[in-house]
């Protein structure tokens, strides 16, 4: 099943998708889930799914305004320097533990929305990611259980302000810039991906291949990633891990690549699909 | 006038202080303003000054059990190296932005609550600051405008687990580990500190003072924190900034001085009150 946050009608809304039709669960669950964060906390999506399929009443998907995959999510909890050939070519080395920074929910933005640039750098990047969501939140969950954690997978920008990154020791700012990171376009839930299965990950700009990778290569693999992020914090339904970038980013070509306005971004997922993004100057 | 968030017969609520009593807010403005944060968000403090004012009907502090400032804020933005003496002590150099962390809300404790050492680690260590709350949100605050984008003033300890924090090269884990952040005991409101007052921040350690500093010694000052945070990500009704430690942290003293089980801390700021937590083994 694949589920988005919407907004259709000057309200937020959540849906399954059937090809290109849409069914509104919040019109089901009403105030049992009032978004999907909620119907992930609530333990719904089995019910979710059997009613997307009961129901006959659809909206088409282009008439809806796509919201990040989780709008409003309690944590977004992002693995830096996860494939060799990215902590190669920024010139770090390899950490026993993995390297995590957070994101708020302000520098989302959706797929079909712009990521912004903004006047204070010219300096955006992207970095194509593999997001997942939690379900069955938990601490201290074991790398053998962690798979059972996940409620889905959706593609990820991780868009980012390269002076602002590394003006400090602390890369804060240039990952927080509003609206730089998109999120989506959807969920595919867990159930449509095996667990084992190597994804393929790929970063095109203005249709150029610019990074490429599989899943096989990250430093710390997903199940690693929420065993040592809920080792220190309790996860929650809905927080989101973002797990990394593959080399290639814009910043560290010769010359560098930046993002400029006009530009289109897209991060492919085999297993999930193809977030797109325009670039504009705020 | 002192907002204290807090638990009562199994509910959250907030309210204002009177000496040792308290003003159930909630119980005033109902559905207006669930939560301190929405208290705030709705521009209501003065209303909430009146209504204390005009109650008799109070409860003995000693009776509820205080929760973090603001239990559920939007953002937590830590200011990091920001004081002379702590950035010589860590070998580091003073960066012309202010270097920034995110810590989550799970990671703090109410004002009496003990902070939790984890099994993972020994090295939980201290930090005595100063947070204040964001009452108008807003985008590119001016430093000259900052002022009168703060709610109120708390006392804060950042604490860190530091070999979680130094692991790899970003602080987050070590940051963030559940229940190690003292938020309390209250918000003090604007209006009872002048803008332009030097603040004393004290750290002390099973009473014996360990940090000692005063605010007009912050190498990024308070509105120019709120002017670069808000560059870059829209600040919110309820956001905290979390303000910077001095020099005097356990990590950096010959030898090391790591909180333990049965310890007790306290981070006094004259112009706010003594935040006091006691330290347990999980």
């Amino acid at each position: 099943m694949k589920l988005i946050s919407y907004r259709y009608q000057n309200q937020n809304s959540y849906g399954a998708l059937q090809g290109d039709r849409v069914v509104d669960l919040r019109a089901v669950f009403g105030a049992r889930a009032a978004d999907l964060k909620s119907l992930i906390a609530a333990d719904l999506l089995g019910e979710a799914a059997k009613a997307a399929a009961a129901t006959t009443e659809t909206l088409a998907l282009t008439d809806v305004a796509l919201l990040p995959v989780i709008p409003n999510p309690g944590k977004i909890v992002c693995v830096g320097l996860n494939y060799g050939d990215h902590v190669r070519e920024t010139g770090r080395e390899i950490t026993e533990k993995p390297t995590l920074f957070l994101r708020v929910a302000e520098s989302q933005v959706a797929h079909g929305e712009d990521i912004v640039l903004p006047p204070e750098s010219s300096r955006l990047d992207y970095e194509g990611e593999i997001a997942i969501v939690i379900s069955t939140g938990g601490r201290r969950i074991a790398e053998a259980d962690a798979w059972g954690h996940i409620a889905g997978y959706a593609c990820y920008n991780d868009g980012s302000i390269r002076d602002w990154q590394t003006a400090t020791p602390q890369w804060t700012a240039g990952k927080n810039f509003w609206r730089t990171g998109g999120f989506g376009p959807w969920m595919v839930t867990r159930d449509e991906i095996a667990d084992d299965r190597v994804m393929t990950l790929v970063t095109r700009l203005n249709g150029q291949e610019m990074q490429r990778t599989t899943t096989d290569k990250l430093i710390h693999s997903i199940p690693r990633q929420i065993a040592h992020i809920s080792a220190f914090m309790p996860l929650a339904p809905g927080d989101v891990i973002v797990t990394g970038t593959p080399g290639g980013v814009g910043a560290k070509r010769t010359p560098p690549v930046w993002m400029k306005a006009g530009d289109v971004v897209e991060v492919e997922v085999d297993a999930i699909g193809i977030l797109r993004n325009g670039v504009r100057a705020e």
